[in-house]
């Protein structure tokens, strides 16, 4: 469809927001609101629930229309039965933007169900209100404050836009942004997308210029033969994350009733992002891995690795996990070797990639190091770093950690492994790791198979467009 | 070669332990001792180092020939020119067995440290001593106290036997058996395994009455054709877990500059562990995971597994991961479906399975639960927890992995993930699920594809078995 991209623009970037139906003990969405920098109202009927609203200092309406100004965006969390007629006071109080939380409609299988959303979507398509929903999470836009969860991290601006039909991935992938340092620019959960749907959003984002990276989880498309030509578009713009949720029947049964999507081939998918040449993921973590990289790794398009900060054991498992995703591990350079045989002792220690800097070397750590990034065989730097090196020497890791951090000055892609066999209890010592690193534009991975699998698909995805 | 059952079973079982060669400050070696239940002799001819070893409480004598009792066990840790003389002392004395920390021999790929290693092997041959090693960690008796980290845990016995080449490896596994409340009874890593290497050690662990399960990680084996029968032999017997470090070219070169292994095609591997029937895993998480699987579990073999416990977009991403897998995820059975429709409301909730039980059927949870459970059509149960969750509020937490406990009298094997979106900080809330659930021997994995490829193994294990 075409899109109303001012429309838009003013439902994502409120002034004003009016949450209708929120309800005590929690007022979930009214306290979500709390962060937004604008101006927030309730709408609510109910004269049991209005001096609770009352008393968090929201001024409550009983209807849309009666909000004194322009509503730039309104949360729908209202009884299935009842949002059309909300619904119909947003459209003619002529609001921006819709967030319908309330489900029970195409998705529940029911004919009531079917029939509420048939009236839903044809008063949206006539009025071209732009509608998140129904059966959805709506918006989070961390510079404004607008949250749909309690947990959210706002006051800051990020470049990343997530587009996804599922509230709890939207949710999820926000979540791991945030602990990850990626900043985001808008969130979109839009359930079961009834007149703007995926293809609207990857438009939406693909021209915006503040969105830099595009991730979206997608449950299913309406119009499957306009999406690959969008997916193109955008993805010859800027990256686009794209994982596919229902791939597999029994997945595709969970779909129909999540979001009320229909089946589609799996194998047609696959085409579809490899054709667009956008960046295939299959899990939250996959997201996670891909979209860290993304943002913190300047494009680079090598795939010879140089591996460093291993045991023995460990050297040839990293070296397995990077050979089978697909990347070279090669030998260094003769040059390297020779320069690298006149400083460590040969016992206890392997350097000819990945490098197992043994106890006896580590007097020579930071030359070790340069070397090994300076080698002109690697186009990208992988050091191992552990929880328990961190715990028995904080001063030893940190100064360790630093040292890789100083490889910067080489201008090759750095990223990390942080090894733990303990993850839960070694978490305060993964976390001070991960933070130094963070800080530093460093991604870390919790193992070599994420590390390996992410990195590379960045790659393949640089080498794509050239 | 003919094993000497009663001499390994000595060597594994001290009641009397020789450090030779260890050195200040930090005496590693007689530090990793001090948990062992028997007595601990020290050798070392520097005068410099022997008050600190004193001062330990220990008797230090100038040659192993000095200690005035038998020797069941010796770690040699001195530089490996001299490690000859050592080891010759050990055999005169009949020392039981050795670990021979030292290296830099074939491993190292110089002239010296392949004759080093022919001098050492040829002693070793002509006297039958048990020897672990060179270039090793030796052993890990956890029953006795004896130790090759001193992180690790001890006074308790276990029926897990642990088999491998690197140390680290051995390290890692252990350490992930300790803190998956895996209990386990020896773990031997040999290195180069000169005389006792992968089939002697499986051997010997097959036929041991005290071992249960068997855990391998292997970078070569000297005698391939007799690797297979022994294997199957082992493997009729016991579940054997088969992980191969240089699994692709470069990965071989990094497994021999650490043990000095062979390059084998993975080709061969493949087969020789499906022929067996052992149970294939290609890294530490695997390997974890699996275990952790076998240990806690009764055998089954029923691949249609029921799922719970995650909302909208979970379900889907469970249903994928498992389906993806190999597992079936049926819808119940239609006596199951009606008697959930009588209790469920249909709004925001979903039910044929994946159960995702909605906020608003919190009240009937533990019924929803055990018509799930009880449902014909599924052989295993796995529900999610997250730590949100418990965040929010631990009451409402416990009392929902108590729920899913208490199904643990319908007999069918249960197993969680536990879901996060920040591991990190998210890591105080997962111990205590993850205590919860492993108190009631519920094994619990980080998310839904770790949890469905280690399940479908045992399964497959079970299966082949048959």
């Amino acid at each position: 469809m075409e899109l109303n991209i001012p429309r838009i623009d003013r439902a994502l970037n409120p002034e004003t927001v009016a949450v209708i139906g929120d309800k005590g003990p929690g007022y979930t969405w009214l306290t979500n609101m709390q962060t937004f920098s604008g101006k927030v109202y309730s709408v609510q009927l109910d004269e049991k629930e209005i001096p609770g609203i009352e008393a968090m200092g929201i001024t409550n309406y009983k209807s849309v229309m009666d909000i004194p100004e322009h509503v730039d965006y309104a949360v729908i969390a209202v009884p299935r039965r009842v949002s059309p007629f909300v619904f119909r006071d947003c459209v003619t109080k002529g609001v921006s933007g819709v967030g319908m939380f309330t489900s029970g409609f195409a998705e529940s299988g029911s004919e009531e169900g079917v029939e509420l959303q048939k009236e839903i979507t044809q008063m949206a398509e006539d009025s071209g209100i732009v509608l998140l929903g129904p059966n959805c999470m709506g918006l989070y836009n961390p510079n404004l404050g607008v949250r749909f969860m309690v947990e959210q991290a706002t006051g800051y601006s990020g470049d990343v836009s997530v587009i996804s039909q599922s509230g709890g991935h939207a949710g999820g992938i926000a979540a791991m942004a945030n602990s990850n340092g990626v900043k985001l620019n808008k969130v979109v959960s839009f359930g079961n997308g009834v007149v703007l749907e995926n293809g609207d959003w990857l438009d939406y984002f693909a021209q915006d210029p503040t969105t830099r990276i595009i991730v979206m989880y997608i449950e299913g498309v309406r119009n499957g033969r306009s999406f690959l030509p969008k997916l193109k578009e955008a993805t010859a713009k800027k990256p686009v994350i794209v994982w596919k949720g229902g791939q597999t029947p029994a997945g595709q049964r969970a779909t129909s009733s999540h979001t009320g999507s229909l089946a589609e081939s799996m194998n047609s998918w696959d085409a579809v992002i490899k054709q667009a040449g956008a960046i295939r993921c299959d899990d939250l973590e996959e997201v996670s891995d891909a979209l860290k990289g993304l943002y913190f790794l300047p494009p680079f398009s090598g795939n010879r690795v140089g591996l460093a900060g291993g045991t023995g054991g460990q050297s040839v498992s990293m070296t397995d996990s990077f050979s089978k995703a697909g990347m070279e591990v090669p030998v260094l350079s003769n040059d390297s070797l020779d320069s690298l045989g006149e400083i460590m002792q040969v016992i206890g220690a392997s350097y000819n990639n990945p490098i197992d800097i043994g106890a006896v070397n580590r007097d020579h750590f930071d030359e070790i190091l340069e070397i090994w990034a300076n080698d002109p065989h690697v186009d990208s730097l992988m050091m191992q770093f552990t929880p328990g090196m961190y715990r028995r020497s904080p001063e030893a890791a940190e100064s360790q950690i630093n040292s890789f951090i100083n490889l910067k000055k080489v201008g090759k892609p750095l990223f990390a492994v942080l090894h733990s066999t303990d993850p839960y209890n070694d978490a305060e010592s993964l976390n001070i790791i991960d933070n130094m690193l963070k800080e530093e534009n460093i991604p870390s991975y919790q193992n070599y198979d994420r590390a390996a699998n992410s990195i590379l698909k960045i790659i393949n995805y640089y080498r794509n467009k050239q």
